[in-house]
């Protein structure tokens, strides 16, 4: 194993510090337990937005952390459900008397955690509301997951739901807004490569040279079927045709496409890919209005992608286009 | 070789094409010759700053055009410098009138075909100006390098250039901060894996599963030595040291502290690096004013990181602020 680490039992911790000091003008970070908060939570008047879960998928959470989008985030061990402890002191840290959402992957270990935590939250008389994000289209029930999966549609309801609440909405319309991009995403991914977790030493599957796995989730759980090595164009096509049949996308609509890198592809080829991906909606008659391209959801050094397409509708385009400051989205600040 | 791409010999062609399609807003791409110009190229009045170089480097350098930073990048083939044909195409697709630079890293090709572009420009009474960029203490000489290498420093340079043509700096102004930022930034990386160039199918090195090779090039051009496997620690030290007592930095100095990824490292690596890098600092007593951590000059899918320092003034601060709009980095806009 590879990584430039320390002990494997303090890679969060010693990576966790190391965001806080490095971003020290957005966050701060709490290590006992360990969570990310804005610099400036709680916001008064505002609803507080809180995200979590194990780490390893990088930026993804801590690093959408700041004005107009994530309040905090838990970060838990690798590939590893936070405990509802860090996730309730998130809670009350953000709680600016509106109430608070938190942004759940549909992961069993998050959920139960999630709900724990606001059941506690809900006793010293903070109003939690949860949403649940399931949006990978490869397969129902899965390693850690009852129904679908949430990986590329959390950053998007991330930045929407996170735009709703800093324009002051209630905590009911940004739960709204998140569960109305949940319900307009669709996502699927595929892996190159295996990664390894760094306290398990070793890769967690195996795939040989000639070999890709379709439908990958974000721990290396299994997909729908693992192919030969083909062109990147078939690759695209195997990803999002069933990522557009799902929804499904009839045209005439406009999008935000999103083409995801595992953490361990290069920019070349997720630009290569886009370009066949916008290639297919254009044939499918889909207008893509916003567009997001690099590594926002990974599993550790993964070689892989994912693509996620949005349907938009005009508050979403203006929730999207609303200024960030985050240490992995910005603009407008 | 596993790598979502179509046929190798397309693999910039196609990539640069998606990069335009996604980012239509921020540029323009030309196909014939290749180059990434900004959308409003040229701006009436203002500096043209014009770079480019081998591909493989990705964000670098297309994913720096736009407001604020360059008005054009020429992509070369992977690993292999652009010809100087699209860099005269650039140059005059850019030239507002003020007078264009040329930020180029040094490698003799980039060096010479740059040099070259610039004859054929002036020819054309377009003024150009060049500046060299080699901040890597790693080697002197190396593969394709007379002197040292241009790393990381690349980056910032755009950044801080690009502010000051934005504001209205004349050429030689222009110039002389290009300088000033090379003449105070140092570099060094290190590899954990190599890269495979597309069009040649194999690692151009090759490295033992204990092994690290500290002083790496951006094109996996060899460093200084090869060590065993070490902690995260003694990595960062082994980069920092050298870096540090180059310039010298002797201690009260503001820096920007850049960590870098060599494309294939997450995130969790890097941030945990940047907390070791901010300690050895603080422990010399040089303060960190700004910092960038992230995969932003790569070498493909090569797993490993550069650490690059740079000794800030007044004056580079505030252009690191002023707002920018980039694919790559991006605020205030």
């Amino acid at each position: 194993m590879k990584k430039i680490i320390n002990d494997p039992k303090r890679v969060v911790d010693e990576s966790v510090a190391g965001f806080g000091l490095a971003h020290a003008d957005i966050v701060r970070v709490e290590m006992d337990p360990i969570y990310v908060v804005r610099v400036d939570a709680p916001v008064s008047g505002k609803v507080g937005i809180v995200s979590g879960g194990g780490s390893g998928h990088e930026p993804l959470h801590a690093g959408y952390v700041g004005f107009g989008m994530l309040d905090a985030a838990v970060p838990g061990a690798v590939f590893t459900s936070p405990t509802p402890d860090p996730i309730l002191a998130a809670t009350k840290a953000v709680d600016g008397g509106a109430g608070v959402l938190h942004i759940v992957k549909n992961y069993t270990g998050d959920v139960l955690n999630f709900e724990t935590a606001a059941d506690l939250a809900s006793a010293e008389d903070i109003t939690v509301r949860a949403v649940v994000i399931n949006d990978d289209v490869a397969v129902k029930d899965s390693l850690y997951t009852a129904g679908r999966r949430g990986v590329g549609g959390t950053v998007l309801v991330e930045k929407l739901a996170g735009a709703a609440a800093q324009r002051g909405d209630s905590l009911d319309d940004v739960a709204e807004i998140a569960e109305r991009v949940n319900a307009n995403v669709r996502s699927m991914g595929l892996a190159l490569t295996p990664c390894i977790v760094p306290h398990a030493g070793e890769p967690s599957f195996t795939l040989a040279e000639d070999e890709i796995e379709i439908g990958i989730g974000i721990h290396g759980e299994p997909g729908r079927e693992r192919i030969k090595l083909a062109p990147a164009d078939d690759l695209v096509d195997r990803l999002i045709d069933p990522v557009l049949d799902d929804l499904p996308f009839a045209g005439g609509e406009r999008v935000l496409l999103f083409v995801n890198g595992m953490g361990g592809t290069p920019l070349i080829e997720l630009y290569l890919a886009y370009r066949r991906a916008a290639e297919v909606l254009q044939g499918r008659n889909v207008t893509i209005s916003r567009s997001l391209v690099g590594n926002y959801i990974t599993s550790l050094e993964m070689q892989g992608m994912s693509i996620t397409v949005l349907r938009l509708d005009d508050e979403m385009i203006e929730l999207w286009d609303a200024p960030v400051q985050t240490a992995a989205l910005r603009w407008g600040r």
